[in-house]
């Protein structure tokens, strides 16, 4: 059984938020239930907003009591450890009051100088809290540990992320920097390492020998509802694939690490985003497809003229010796007529088909299934049943939400744990993103901003015509 | 839709025998049942009893009453295309009599001469019938296709069944003799070669390098019921892994052939054989393990000092650059507590295990499950659902016989469309028998007259104690 050992107090700036409300306490709510905090663990909601540590409570409630542990006990021994803390990221005086707070809630709670500062706030504070943390002695390197928890995004582009990057070093060092691509903490991501590297079956196949392409996809049904004016700015390149989709992409293309630790591991995936580039292969143009879906301009807060592209279909390539040549397609869109993640690996055809030659052979083909339902399935061929020696493709399934035995938890409680223990191997480091900007700054710059290369696609369609012959 | 165009006349002596009341009359009747026997096609039942058609018929009626697709209607139908003729088997003139007898039925049921003799009768019976089939122009290579199939077994070792060859090549072409495995006609056996060859999954790793061992068995929880003399004087190794258990190791090992026709086949299969030797890797004593229940000298028929083996584990190796050092284990055994046909694969170990050397890591598996249910397991390595990252190992399973759509034949249909289409893809050729007979007589002469080998097991159980490192 997992034993968390590390005390520590967990500060969570912006705790009023939809991100607070919706991921972060409930997952702290559910590792508190099921007695994965520390026993020495605090956690102070930080807000702007005026509240006695009851009425935020009070706020908060509804959103635990959805939890499947909840009861009215566990919410009672749950609120025993938050305390409200008012503070606004402009005021000065307010760090030095907190800076006292804190030194009395470490030695009240034994937490030896621990602490992680979650910021789920807009990018826009995330420099001023820096620095101030920094100004009033809030963090050090010496004194227990103490960590910086990012959301995205983590800067618009390549130029922007490289000088907010240079701001939190000036504050920080990089082992204390968190930065959160959830995606991370989903089970069958964290699956996708154990699959490659402990079966043997995909162990020779897993290269241009024997993978023919690999689509990664996150289809949404939802539009960018309330987030016109944040979203118009961004877009899907920059908002989905410059993150998820290249992590994905990074664990199912990676080479095996020396070791199975945090930095082996990030070695080997920023190798991947290294080589990246479109791809050059034999394909019908175009090789990208940028959508937009047809009634995003009416949405609060995006420009009449935009051209944000809300989906994104973009055939890219690994320069490697092992990938060379295999088309690796991110495709992510909102306002689609499905809901689903997943990584789709076509293999090759067998190269002993011309025994069957008047039966229809298809490929194998492996699915990673990462939301709504997790699992594996992979499709093979076997004889029909019956006399006539006809050949069915069978699906064989691992349905990995339906193990009943464990619970497939919820991504942020992953995250939250490997915060705690100091694991930043599901959490991105500098160079990742680094790599990422740069290959999607490419296509921003050659494709986004020209008004021809933008289609329009109806909502709850499949997205975009696409006449590429993938 | 399978369409058989062949008329002919359908033969069987030892009408009235077991095989034929509880196989190759079944199966007729369900080929006929289901449209999938030629328009013009009569059923010769011979026997030695004097019978009048009606009394045959009833005999016979409950064997049918038995399937699936019986009604009255479809009884009367099948019982028009039946007749009943009394043959002495030493008899001449009772051979004179057939001559004209089945010229007869040539003529009113327009099967143009084709011709199909049955055996379904002791091998004792085998040449004299040959003899007179010969000598009375019952069968001929210009009118017609004739063709005449054996059941096993075929010879008691190299030379019986050398000389047993040598009698039939006088009366018979070698394209002309059906050889049946009736194990050949087996849904999964004939899926073997499906699943080999339209997976690029196995592609790569169907070797040496991939495959660590392939575990091959049949076990009965029957002992040899009323069979005592007959399985006195032939053990394990000659009635079992002889034919069905080489049959099926030759399928699995076989090298791709050049086309998907019965010889290209066979060709391979032939190769298997060929290089066939005991097993000589690193194992603890003893390779080979014989065995006999203790029941089994009670057994009518059965010497009461009887040395005769009712099970065999016999660990071989083929000496091929595809295969040198994978040991091949074939397993059989009467009386055993459970009753089970399949073959194990066992894929070597991840070459990346070493990164979770903290977890116990499973080896991949692929197990084609022929009887009692019929299907495909793989057993994969992947995340164990929870916070903790521990490897599971899970089953994707395919459940062949649970496919509603199609029924799962039965082995014997299929083989007799097989007869009448002439297709001997799933028969034994020569040679195929002569390697297997001069693989066992190594391992008889070796092993099964010293009383040292044998090892006594209780009925029901796994069968003997088994110190090998497999």
């Amino acid at each position: 059984m997992f034993e968390c050992n590390e005390p520590c107090l967990f500060t969570i700036f912006g705790s009023t938020g939809d991100l607070s409300y919706k991921k972060i306490f409930p997952a702290l709510f559910h590792l508190h239930a099921s007695h994965r905090l520390p026993k020495c663990f605090f956690i102070i909601a930080i807000g702007r907003k005026k509240y006695l540590k009851n009425s935020f409570l009070e706020q908060l409630k509804p959103f635990i009591a959805k939890n499947e542990l909840f009861t009215e006990e566990k919410w009672i021994s749950f609120s025993h450890i938050i305390d409200y803390f008012q503070l606004d990221f402009n005021n000065e005086i307010d760090y030095l009051h907190f800076y006292d707070y804190i030194n009395e809630l470490d030695a009240a709670y034994k937490t030896l100088g621990n602490r992680i500062f979650y910021f789920a706030v807009s990018p826009n504070f995330f420099e001023i809290i820096s620095l101030n943390l920094n100004n009033y002695n809030l963090i050090s390197s010496n004194n227990g540990f103490h960590r910086v928890v990012f959301e995205k995004p983590f800067g618009k582009d390549l130029k922007t992320a490289q000088k907010f990057n240079k701001v939190l070093q000036t504050y920080f060092s990089e082992n204390q920097i968190y930065r959160i691509d959830h995606y991370l903490g989903k089970e069958m991501i964290r699956n996708i390492l154990v699959l490659r590297f402990t079966n043997r079956l995909f162990e020779e196949i897993w290269c241009k020998n024997g993978i023919e392409k690999v689509h990664i996809k996150i289809l949404e049904t939802i539009g960018i509802e309330n987030r016109g004016e944040y979203y118009d700015n961004t877009g899907a390149l920059r908002d989905m694939v410059q993150n998820h989709l290249l992590q994905m992409l990074a664990l199912v293309a990676m080479d095996p690490p020396a070791k199975f630790d945090t930095n082996s591991i990030k070695d080997k995936k920023v190798n991947v985003l290294k080589h990246l580039k479109l791809y050059e292969g034999n394909l019908i143009s175009p090789n990208i497809i940028l959508g937009q879906y047809d009634n995003y301009k009416e949405t609060p807060g995006v420009r009449k003229d935009s051209l944000t592209e809300t989906y994104a279909f973009v055939p890219c390539e690994i320069d490697s010796a092992r990938w060379r040549g295999v088309p690796f397609i991110l495709e992510t869109g909102k306002s689609l007529d499905q809901k689903k993640a997943e990584i789709e690996i076509y293999f090759k055809p067998s190269s002993s088909n011309y025994l069957l030659e008047h039966q229809e052979i298809k490929q194998n083909k492996l699915v990673i299934r990462i939301q709504p339902s997790e699992g594996i399935n992979l499709e093979m061929n076997a004889k029909k049943p019956g006399i006539e020696f006809d050949i069915d493709t069978v699906n064989m399934e691992y349905c990995h939400s339906c193990n009943s035995l464990s619970r497939s938890s919820d991504a942020y409680e992953k995250l939250i744990v490997d915060l705690i223990n100091g694991d930043s191997t599901r959490f991105t480091r500098w160079d990742e993103i680094e790599f990422a900007w740069s290959f999607i700054d490419q296509l921003t710059d050659k494709y986004s901003l020209n008004k021809d290369n933008l289609k329009l696609y109806k909502s709850n369609s499949r997205g975009p015509k696409n006449d590429a012959n993938f």
